[in-house]
């Protein structure tokens, strides 16, 4: 036992093997566990909690943890069947396959709602809050690893805690983490946050010494995975943004080092947010969820001086040489739980800049990132819907077509709806730039065909649009009877052509 | 001249008549006028501006308001051909018209945007602020009437302002108002707002006396209409509504006085909040965007405490009581700028009890609030997505069907989305409610089907839902060649059945 991990000496009694501590649940209990993106989730329980539904026990559980979390959790427990209902987010095949089978009850939620529902009681009680932590600080404080998520308000809710000190996460890491949540209504008092790179919490998060059921030792590493190297349309897509983010400066309508960023998970925004290394722009901060790759990238390029965030996730390649140069990131960075990285009353009051990428877009500006051809639920809305309606500038980024062409991204009408024309402001794929502000439906469908939709689908897309103006009622035109044809053709013959 | 309704002397020289007042706009200018519902907006100087274009004149403008507003502006404006843009919200059949016509290029906005965008420059520059006042101080302060909406941030960015001074609206509102406007980005600090009766601003609009380019005396009336009387139908909606309010205090997850209450537009709304008077339920407090007869009618029944809108619109038969009994409503109520009435950071905070009609709801939960037959615009999103999102608990209501049986408005999928299933908690309908906390999409398409849809419809939802359920991804069912069959058939047969 490493004790300047655990320095809390009364809780040295709590410490156990993973095996002992997965018995502590029962079936039909609700848990709450830290981790957004495979960072900073729990690793060692879960996989024995999964060993005992192997061999036989009946044991089922809703979770609920910040946003999607490693194969650990997400697919040990979805392939043995321990997870019955899942909430907010998710991204690993082995789940994704057992919802889209019907076998897990998953509802995608807002991510900023996640803390409050446990505070208001929608989940139920929370029986369990299982987190992963670098150190239990002398007072029981629990320092949490590379994410924060929802870590202080499942323990702040949850009846039992138990710790997972992952002593393969640097200790450096105690030092990074702003925890502040706010009360529930009626005694919520203004969030103070002003500024990027502002305090105003602590860097543990305080927990009852009562409330700790199991303290375990680890050592398996975040399972992080490597995001696609950026290809020529990602690049193409950055430099449409850039030039567009140039223009709005020249107009005077954003500072010269822009506003707080935010981009979303994925690839693509990795890409996007990365190609900003090559833009003149300096003096940058990024306020976002997730800290990929890329912002490494932007603050060894002296481009952004300050990132805010609720996780970092690095490609596996890229980790070593992070902590190395640890010190150099520290004080560029913080980490914040979600209810404040998400939080719609930051958002707005820093006027983020919200970059995130959509499966499909519509011709009026609708957006689908959830579901596949309607009804097959990819990841999750994740915090795209906190930041995008409350953002200065809301973007969305889509490649303009999909499978090697088959599919277009843009189409009459999306299959399904995240982002309703009201919040989306701009659209970027590798064609151009439609900028929908101020625009009614129909100039909003010239803009999106003209700007951003591939030359092999531009003359359909016309010609339903064309059609559906000749209709009675002129705002919104629309061919109930094709608007959701194109994915119709593509489930019977692969192809929307 | 009324010198206790126009206190600055140096300002006496800007009084004109309206149509000299009129004679200030000029072809393609960008206009913000006052109003939010027929409440509060400016009458005299528009009427004349149409008349110039009947005059044969070559004059056409972007209208801005804070919400809807009444026939002198959006039906003189639209039939005159004035209009030529609209943002964000209108509500008389003669500006809806044009816009289903595709004559006027409407944006449907949420209304915490507006202010926002304006200030952001997102509109372009704004000529003329025209807005209806009280009273100017002697200061030049302008002192609002019936309602804010965005005068403040109009009469802030404006080039030029024309205020018309309305001598029909008693002078005694003086007071009532209390203005208060956030900078913008990135100085833009915490709105201090903890409470429903807290006072954070000033009772008039400050205004540099240098822009003020007219004053023009009136006496014309508000045109407020009266809401439908209660049937039985809104009656059981809001027994429904309240049953379940009552449940969740039993719970635990409400307070006995439950959180403040935000109630929609229309009679529905008024009617399911008016519903209250019956209940048990005491010392409740409102924080809204209008307030209708039933706020009153909750007042006098001492149900309510303390109101707070933007905006105070009255049946015609309501007003002068309201006025003769003024002193008793004073101090229980505030208007605010819809910037702070409609705040996603002070809904959150507060925790609201939002309650919005729907035109319709699809099984899984996603409402549209704007759109007839996906193609015809109704009135707009208004302020509904503020509140719906930050809400301690989201609630719809509507009519489980339409058109005498006609259309059923809970249907497959809805012909156009404005709150997504992210956003809706609880759907009510006079058959029953529908909570959907914590549902997976098959859950909540059951949910709805079973408590919220007509009898006569059920078994025809029923089959739909388990005909998806057949198909390959489950998570969120469809067929997407029928989804849209419903809207289509009472498009060609005037029967959805
Ligand atoms: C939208 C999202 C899935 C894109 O992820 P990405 O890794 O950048 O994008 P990719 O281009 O690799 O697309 C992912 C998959 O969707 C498929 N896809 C993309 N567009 C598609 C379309 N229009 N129709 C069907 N499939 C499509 C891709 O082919 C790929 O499929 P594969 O996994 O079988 O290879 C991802 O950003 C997401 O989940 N977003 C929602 C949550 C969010 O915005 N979070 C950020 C909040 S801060
Ligand atoms: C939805 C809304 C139109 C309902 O208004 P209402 O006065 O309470 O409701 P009504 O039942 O009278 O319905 C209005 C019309 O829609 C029609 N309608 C209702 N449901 C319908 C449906 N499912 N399909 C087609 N038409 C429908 C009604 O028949 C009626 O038509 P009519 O004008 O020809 O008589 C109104 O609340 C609104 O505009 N909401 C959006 C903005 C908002 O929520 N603002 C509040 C923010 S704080």
């Amino acid at each position: 036992m490493d004790k300047t991990r655990l320095r809390c000496k009364e809780l040295e009694s709590k410490v156990m093997t993973a095996q002992e501590a997965a018995k502590i649940f029962e079936n039909d209990m609700v848990v709450g566990a830290s981790g957004f993106t495979p960072a900073g989730y729990p690793k060692a329980v879960p996989v024995e909690l999964a060993k005992r539904a192997e061999n036989g026990e009946e044991i089922g559980i809703t979770l609920i943890t910040g946003a999607s979390v490693g194969p650990e959790l997400d697919k040990e427990l979805a392939v043995s069947g321990v997870m019955k209902r899942r909430f907010p987010y998710q991204t690993t095949n082995e789940c994704r396959n057992a919802i889209n089978e019907g076998n897990i009850k998953y509802q995608d939620m807002h991510l900023s709602h996640v803390p409050q529902w446990v505070k208001y009681g929608y989940f139920g009680e929370m029986d369990i809050a299982i987190v992963e932590a670098v150190a239990i600080t002398e007072d029981g404080g629990i320092v949490p690893s590379t994410s924060i998520g929802n870590s202080a308000t499942f323990i702040e809710n949850a009846n039992k805690v138990i710790v997972e000190i992952n002593t393969s996460q640097p200790a450096e890491l105690e030092g990074i983490h702003d925890i502040y949540i706010p009360q529930a209504p009626p005694n919520r008092e203004p969030i103070p946050l002003v500024s990027v790179s502002q305090r105003i919490g602590t860097t543990y998060i305080p927990c009852d010494k009562e409330k700790i059921a199991a303290i375990v030792f680890t050592d398996i590493s975040d399972s992080t995975r490597a995001v696609a190297p950026i290809d020529d349309t990602s690049r193409k897509m950055a430099q449409n943004l850039i030039k567009f983010l140039k223009e709005e400066v020249r107009l005077g309508r954003l500072p010269e080092n822009l506003l707080p960023l935010q981009s979303g998970v994925g690839s693509v925004a990795n890409a996007v947010l990365g190609g900003l290394c090559d833009s003149d722009f300096e003096n940058l901060e990024v306020y976002s969820e997730v800290l990929q790759d890329s912002v490494l990238d932007l603050i060894n390029a002296n481009k952004v001086k300050f990132s805010s965030g609720t996780s970092i996730t690095l490609s596996p390649h890229r980790l070593p040489g992070f902590y190395e140069e640890f010190d150099k990131y520290k004080d560029k960075m913080i980490l914040r739980p979600q209810e404040i990285s998400n939080h719609p009353e930051v958002a707005r009051r820093l006027g983020v800049i919200a970059m995130n990428t959509a499966i499909e877009v519509d011709i009026y500006g609708n957006v689908n990132s959830t579901h596949i051809m309607g009804s097959r639920m990819m990841n999750g809305i994740g915090g795209s819907g906190d930041f995008t309606r409350n953002a200065y500038l809301s973007i969305f980024t889509t490649e303009s077509i999909a499978k090697n062409g088959d599919i277009s991204s843009i189409v009459p009408m999306v299959s399904h709806h995240d982002h309703t024309e009201h919040d989306v402001m701009v659209i970027v794929t590798e064609q151009g730039v439609a900028d929908l502000r101020g625009l009614c439906p129909q100039e909003r469908a010239e803009a999106i065909i003209e700007n951003c939709a591939h030359p092999d689908y531009k003359e359909k897309l016309r010609d339903y649009f064309n059609r559906a103006k000749e209709g009675k009622f002129k705002h919104t035109p629309h061919l109930l009877k094709e608007a959701l044809s194109w994915h119709e053709k593509f489930l019977e013959t692969g192809n929307m052509k």
